[in-house]
């Protein structure tokens, strides 16, 4: 990626970049690299400050991960989003440890930690950028907790079949069940017992070499009501 | 209260009040208003703006309320503390509806929403504060969440009794079944199935009249490692 390329996704991305002085757009461009992650790679753990991620193409996926192993998807990031929790030297306040994992192969644009800490530190803008996509993405993390906690699975695995069949465009759900139970939260018993259900009612079909197949799409919908 | 106190508590409280102009600060003091709850009234909804809330006295509690009537609490508020998720209009990006009760007698002062958002459209330093708290609180709210789905129950009721001894300063808590699975975001007969069993392995007695007596602290600690 050549500079061109990088000032004009820095453009797109910091509302703030016209504001930025000569210097500070250089050592933005300076200390920002193109980064390609295979599916599956798991980006950031916690621990670091691995920077701000710009997502180009493919998609992430942020989660929380237990003790003993257990997933809870929080969001995902797709080709435009920003992802601010994994600078976590940007925001001090930020205490808890969210993962985040390459859900697709996915060519991401990754801004140093330090180098945006320190232009937050000088310039309000930035600062009030990085907090105001946290405080955003709290409301996703509200949705997803109320969904969690206050919903029943069958409700649950209706809308999750609807979002999915929504952003792919097909009536196709290419995921295993286990897959399907990590994104919900919920466990892999759980999910095929619901699918089980809904086959059994005439919503879908699931089978291992074709997948979940949406046969009656209103009915999934009054499920999700 | 005069305005004298007014201005003593917002200096505390406020880290740019000594920036703001003289008449921005007489707004404040003119749009901000001494508000007395009685244990259990129910402050802000979701719906309105109500505006920043600051704690004099007492304890406000904030939680998520589903369609069934199922609470799930979210952090408390004490002395000194602010709340700014009853001030939707400040934060535009906060989109889920939180419901604040007053959990004792509670003495608050309250400024008013729109009094603070054109302040902050104005003074970064009120917006960066603002969103600063709230993302500190995003914080909590993910700590309660994982406790919730990754933490068994056991676990999770010792940690409560720990937190409240050490709250109270006392080894009796004095809170029915039906309060804590509140707190806990559970229900109450597994609370009551859980405290019984502590009983059995002699942690702690169990009464109406009396309240719950810590008689083993080393045991609940255990637990709650």
């Amino acid at each position: 990626m050549d500079n061109k390329e990088k000032i004009e996704l820095f453009e797109k991305t910091f509302p703030f970049w016209d504001k930025m002085s000569e210097d500070d757009k250089a050592t933005f461009i300076r200390s920002s690299s193109n980064v390609y992650f295979k599916k599956g790679t798991n980006i950031h753990n916690g621990d670091n400050c691995t920077g701000v991620i710009l997502v180009k193409t493919g998609a992430l996926r942020l989660y929380l991960l237990s003790d003993e192993g257990k997933e809870i998807t929080l969001y995902r990031l797709f080709p435009g989003d920003m992802c601010i929790m994994s600078a976590s030297c940007v925001l001090s306040t930020i205490t808890f440890d969210v993962f985040v994992d390459s859900e697709e192969n996915s060519e991401c644009f990754v801004v140093g930690g330090c180098a945006y800490e320190d232009l937050a530190n000088r310039m309000p803008e930035a600062k009030i950028f990085a907090l105001e996509t946290a405080v955003s993405r709290f409301s996703d993390v509200m949705w997803v907790m109320q969904q969690i906690l206050f919903m029943s699975t069958d409700k649950r695995l209706a809308i999750f079949l609807l979002d999915e069949t929504a952003k792919t465009g097909s009536d196709t759900v290419k995921l295993t069940h286990e897959q399907i139970a990590k994104y919900m939260g919920s466990a892999r018993e759980v999910v095929s017992r619901m699918l089980k259900y809904f086959a059994s009612e005439g919503i879908l079909t699931s089978s291992r070499s074709e997948g979940i197949k949406i046969l009656d799409k209103k009915k999934l919908r009054q499920l999700a009501l």
